[in-house]
């Protein structure tokens, strides 16, 4: 009797980007997990500083209400389509054990599931996986376009919830404002827009939830960890309409959300000063990074996130794991997926300019001495 | 299809005690929710002031792994026998998503779901709504000792994991290690013995998950809330055999616990001596202000938890609701439990020497004129 859930032994927990720690982390070029390069806004940080004993002590606001006051304001909406979550990651949990049906079966099936795009954030299946409901996946376009029929077999499968990433990780890839609506009116389920990337984007998808025309069955998911450079703090939010916001306020845990990262996170949110400097910095440094790469004939579609996905051409003289590989000797860490459709790419955190310089060279590097490792030259 | 799950829909979520925030805050005695009435050690908060940006800015160990190996040097076990969460909350849920077994129905039943003592922390039925199975009630005696056929009715209705609260909340009763080691043998699921309180009490259960006769099946919670002053950072771990805690680790989010909180809550836990002054000024007050109450004749159980639980005598010319609320209007807050045995009494958090005389004299002034506010009189 005391053996876990057959889904829960069966699984294969989601393997983050790796996170050196302590004197590591400091030698090492970081550019896998997309956390800003620069670090939050200054009144953040002296928010965190003047924090008092006694916020430490007590309970915080169970509802995070000061916070979701806060985005209600930025995003032009009320206080109640706002959900602070610890981590944009347990809003997309509450998404399910909110909307999704779990199956007691050891290979979940069946109606009530989730549904997702491929190539999409790995950690999608995985919450899936630990609800133990079904995944339905719809293969993106070559061009990480929608397929036209995602809703349509959503729909088919039963999907309770439907999860697109946009920005697209990992290829940073935008979907029209239009394209999204026509998806969030087609599917019959809850349609999560995950906008972890979305600062660094041309348009957002808030006009999905605003207004006479807003779409009840929307939940658009921000992060702090990307935009904000606040990664360590472990804080999101989702927006919606106030009934679906309703619904996950009650799923959440009592004190979803610490003192700490509600004080630090809506200084940081009501500095947008700050934050639009720190954005326009990185998109200025992911169009030089980009255009350095093509030159060096990388393959690099447009992005609207904080990274780009890079595909080694097949007569480089290396591949993508290999020059993964050879970054990562030098200390320069950058992601590779063993995955179909993607193991020809890597995908790059748009550092500094200093970061960035010092990736090209190690590249260059690389790319003149492939097989300097293999000893068998 | 964008309707809730039927539990969900049906959830009354759990309603956490008064939590008054900014100026009001610092007005009122708050001896509703049991925060300890001590600042967190210095060293702890040293080490937020001392935060880096740069902690804030990258993600956090994944696992807590320094934290998990503070906690396991403190109580002789190993790291692979900690997992940290965001909250003791967390805790208890991940113990529901690993082993209990959701069912489809509006109205859960059937095996795999679990079993409580009744009166307990009302947040296991709530998590139990969420997660979407049943609960098996099983009342404790009017001296809130386990009734004697607890593991056979839970075992009966094949509760997967069954929750003790040991001292038990709200009475601060404390169960002998030999009848809780009795409830784990005899228990066929997990058994969580959440220790939210034991800072306060005469023994803990670690017996249970240490040397040759470790119990597999035992998950023990403790809770940075109560003995270390820091119920705004929201940090709790569990402690249990390898293998268990393997599962829950698989269970939790990907970066459940902020850098914040790891790094401050390992200061607090490596600084023992801090935690102990505390502990005991909090028992010497324990003591004192039940002799108190005693004297002004409230029934009072040997609590060892930093709480009293006061049972309102029949013949006092009051009643527990009319002083709670008598209280309240005198800006000290306690807690009172519209629930059955539980109605006549009041929960008292055990507060500094001078918000306990607050206290006393309000209650003593309440009694001296308990109709004052009636208007009839």
């Amino acid at each position: 009797m005391s053996n876990p859930r057959t889904n829960i032994a069966a699984l294969h927990a989601y393997t983050p980007g790796e996170q050196p720690q302590g004197a590591e982390a400091r030698r090492v070029v970081k550019l896998n997990t997309n956390e800003s390069p620069y670090p939050p806004s200054p009144r953040a940080v002296e928010v965190l500083r003047e924090m008092s004993a006694d916020a430490l002590r007590r309970y915080p606001s169970p509802a995070s209400r000061e916070l979701c006051e806060a985005a209600a304001e930025l995003h032009d909406l009320q206080a109640d389509q706002v959900v602070a979550t610890n981590g944009g990651d347990e809003l997309l949990r509450l998404a399910l054990t909110a909307y999704a049906a779990p199956s007691s079966d050891a290979a979940p099936s069946g109606r009530g599931g989730i549904g997702v795009t491929d190539p999409t954030y790995s950690l999608y299946p995985v919450l899936a996986a630990t609800h133990g409901c079904s995944v339905t996946v719809v293969p993106r376009t070559e061009a990480f376009d929608l397929h036209e029929a995602t809703a349509q077999r959503w729909n088919d499968a039963g999907c309770a919830v439907g999860f697109v990433v946009n920005p697209h990780a990992p290829s940073g890839k935008l979907l029209g404002f239009g394209r999204l609506a026509e998806l969030a009116r087609a599917f019959h389920g809850v349609l999560v827009v995950d906008e972890a990337y979305v600062d660094f984007a041309a348009h957002d998808a808030l006009g999905l939830i605003r207004g006479a025309d807003a779409l009840p069955n929307v939940l658009i998911l921000r992060s702090m960890s990307k935009g904000y450079g606040l990664a360590g703090l472990r804080l999101g939010y989702g927006l919606g309409s106030a009934q679906l916001i309703g619904v996950l306020h009650k799923a959440r845990d009592s004190y979803n959300v610490d003192a700490v990262a509600q004080a630090v996170g809506g200084a940081a949110l009501r500095d947008q000063a700050y934050a639009r400097t720190v954005w326009q910095k990185v998109k200025d440094e992911r169009a030089r990074l980009a255009e350095t790469l093509r030159e060096m004939r990388f393959d690099i579609g447009d992005s609207h996130a904080n990274f780009v996905l890079a595909r080694v051409p097949a007569d480089l003289g290396t591949t993508a794991d290999k020059l993964y590989e050879a970054l990562k000797a030098k200390g320069v860490l950058v992601r590779y997926f063993d995955a179909a459709g993607l193991s020809d790419r890597l995908r790059i955190t748009v550092g500094t300019a200093e970061q960035n310089n010092r990736l090209i060279e190690e590249i260059a590097e690389a790319i003149a001495a492939p097989v300097a490792a293999g000893g068998d030259a």
